[in-house]
Formats: C-alpha cells, structure tokens, sequence
C-alpha cells in the first residue's frame, strides 16, 4: 500500500497549482484541503508548513483527517521541492524523465520559468514596474528552450507544470484588464501574445499545456477572476498610452 | 565508457565551486577549464553558455580540448541544475540520497540556501543593505534545518556543496574587512558568528563542510581574497559604529 498523501492547496495559488498539476499526471491517490489564504486555519502554520504557505504534503503516517494532521507523517514544502518529490514517489509516472540529460533540461526550464519568465510577469502585472516589452522577452526566453513540437522537452513533464499555472493567471489577468499596467493595456498585451507571428512556437505550446486534461481538470478560472478583482480593485493605474 | 566530461569553472565563483564539489565527491573522471571571467575566451559563450556565466558543463561526444567544445556534446548551466546532473550521472555516489523524503530534505534545504542565508551574505557584505543582525538571522535558519549531528541530512549530499562555497567567500570577505558594512566591523562580525552559544550547531557544521577533502582540494583561500580586494578596493563604507 503507498504511503498517505495529503496536499495542502490553494486553488488560487500558481504555486500549489503546479504541484496539483503533477500530482493530477501521476495518477496519485491523495487528501486535498484547500487553505483559505485570507484566514488560515490556526493549526496550519505549526502542524503542517511554518512558513504559513501553500502548497505543502504530509506524506506518511496514519490516515488522518486533514484538519488533525498527524505529528508521524513528515511535512514537506516549497512547490519545486515538492514537484521533484511527486516524481520521485511515483517514478513509473515518467514526470521527470529517466535520462540525466532530459532531467537536467526539464530543471533548467524550470530555472528560466523562475528567474526569467515569473519576473517579467510579476513586473508587468503585479509591481507595475515591468514593460509590455519585459513581458514579451519574457515569453521568447521560454520559446527559445522550447523544442519544435511538444512540451518543454517532448513529453510532459514537471517542468510544464512549473510555467502552466502562471501563463494560466496571466492570461486571466490580461484578459480582465487587471494589473498594474496602464488601463486598457491588458486585452491588447493578450491580444499581442495570442497573434504575434515571433511567438508562434510558444502559442502553441500554451494551447498543448492549457489543454491538457491535468490541467482542465485543475484550473477554475472563475477563482482567479474574483481573487484578482479583490486584489486590484482599489489599485492606482496610469491610462493607457497604447 | 563513461561519457566525456568537461567543467568549466573559476575558482574565485562560489556557484562553480558547488559543482566542483559535487565532482570530486563523486570522483569524476572530467576535465577542467578555468574561465577568466575579467576577460572570457570569445569562444566560451557562443560555443558553451550563451549566458557567459560559469558554471557549465559539457556532456557527451568526442574527447576534445576544452578551448575547442565539440558540438556534438550536450552544453548544461546553472549550478543547482548541475548539482543533480552529477547526482544524476554518479547514482552510486550517493550525493543524493535516494529516499524520497531525503531527497525532498536536500532541496528543502538548498532552498533556503538561495532564499535566506545568499540574499543575508549578500545584503550585508555585496549590497551594503542588510545588517549584521541579517546576516545573523541567515546564519539561524540554516541551522534550524541541520540534523543533531553530520552534514545538511546526515551524510554529505548536494546540499552541503550548495552552502559551502558562500560560508567559505563570506569568512575570507569578514577576516579581511571586506564587504559594504562600516569599516572594522568584519573581524568582530566573524567572531561573533564562530563563538556565539546561540550558532553552537551551525559552528560545527561549518567545520565539518570546511575540513572535508572535497572542500579543501577544491578552495583557494588567496584567490577569493584578492578578488574582494579589487571589488571593494574604492568601495565608499561608513565608519564602523560598534
């Protein structure tokens, strides 16, 4: 029998939203509870992650209710740590290649999704310091790893799971006008990466990773609507230039 | 065979030293090639890393001089890429665990190794922006991590290579007075961090990755410090106030 998973998420969370995602592809039975960021439950932070973030697993250990985790099963964290962690318990699920070579290029796509592609998301969006421009460089930096067809190195791997959830948000976002950029810039910018002939491999890819039943299956964009209408509401914009 | 095994490093650059480390652990078999990063062969990024950055490695194909990288080899970056590359290629070496929450515990630990204590090191000595106090606080959640005794998860792993090489610039940078912090204050700020009941764990830590042959092969102590005598030779520093 396999150990005892349970995964502390968040649907609104890119973060939890990629492990959800390899947890979805691994055909792994688990527990979901699903954290209100906006009043975590007491017992979160000391039982399960100190760091008071989502997502997390307890792995092991009696079945338990989420709410009582128990102190026998080892509490683990940090999305990245856990989407290796995914495929090493479920290794027949190929998340993560077998070839060393493979694995190191999965692992540098997710490196560029964290220092290249999230920082020009979160300066055009949330900080408002990004460019339309940083955001788009940002997308050709994932493009140019990208290979001729398929995921990120053929097969479906963690490291689709490491960009899917915050292209997801993004396009949301944009979609909706909210953000940081100039108001009304938000539709266009979609527009831009939708159709723009320099982004033709990456368009596709976005649609292969979007439609993807692991992803389908996880994603409620309404969720995302409503947390960024929250977010964003009282938020002071320039007009839009373009 | 094994495949052929080029590292390009340069022993000033703590992120090639973790790599360094994790190859004499395993006791590869490579070549080496030491990068002058003040002036860079023009081959190096068009024909190894278009980043320009060391570390890199290349894999594969026909045994030739590092000045001349064949194309036919695979090209890998990044360090922590790297890290699990060589774990990857030496499984028997065992600088990965192979225990899913082990291996979990590994990149928990890195984890925090590039988002508490390098932006703590950093903040206090390069930037000239966090304290001692920082620097300090960096110090205490690398040691909240460690088991009661040996390396980051018991026996030396990937994680022990990823902390080294900073802790070992960090120490040449404090004796020698080196770093944005008021002047004077480096000395006392090492012996604070040597002799403080409350880095009892970490001290010995600290001496055992320093006193590991992987780690004392592979560090060059007057190298690091002439180069923290150029970069902070006209540097602007207030007057120490301790």
């Amino acid at each position: 029998m396999p150990e005892t998973l349970t995964l502390y998420t968040a649907k609104v969370c890119p973060y939890a939203h990629r492990v959800e995602l390899a947890l979805a592809e691994a055909k792994a039975q688990f527990q979901t509870f699903e954290v209100d960021l906006q009043n975590k439950p007491v017992w979160y932070a000391p039982q399960v992650n100190p760091a008071s973030k989502v997502p997390a697993i307890a792995y092991g250990g009696p079945e338990v209710p989420p709410e009582q985790p128990s102190p026998d099963s080892t509490k683990i964290a940090e999305s990245l740590v856990l989407l290796e962690f995914v495929a090493d318990i479920f290794p027949e699920s190929n998340i993560l290649p077998k070839d060393p070579v493979a694995r190191a290029k999965v692992r540098f796509f997710i490196d560029a999704v964290g220092n290249k592609f999230n920082p020009a998301y979160f300066g055009y969006v949330v900080t408002g310091k990004g460019t339309q421009a940083d955001l788009i460089k940002g997308f050709k930096d994932i493009q140019a790893l990208l290979p001729e067809t398929g995921f990120a190195v053929g097969e479906w791997s963690i490291a689709d799971a490491a960009i899917a959830p915050f292209i997801a948000r993004l396009f949301v976002a944009l979609e909706n006008d909210f953000g940081l950029y100039a108001v009304g810039e938000g539709p266009k910018t979609l527009e831009l990466i939708k159709t723009s002939p320099e982004l033709k491999r990456i368009q596709t890819y976005i649609d292969d990773i979007t439609a993807r039943k692991s992803f389908t299956d996880t994603f409620v964009p309404s969720i995302i609507k409503n947390s960024l209408i929250k977010r964003f509401a009282n938020a002071t914009r320039a007009s839009s230039a373009l």
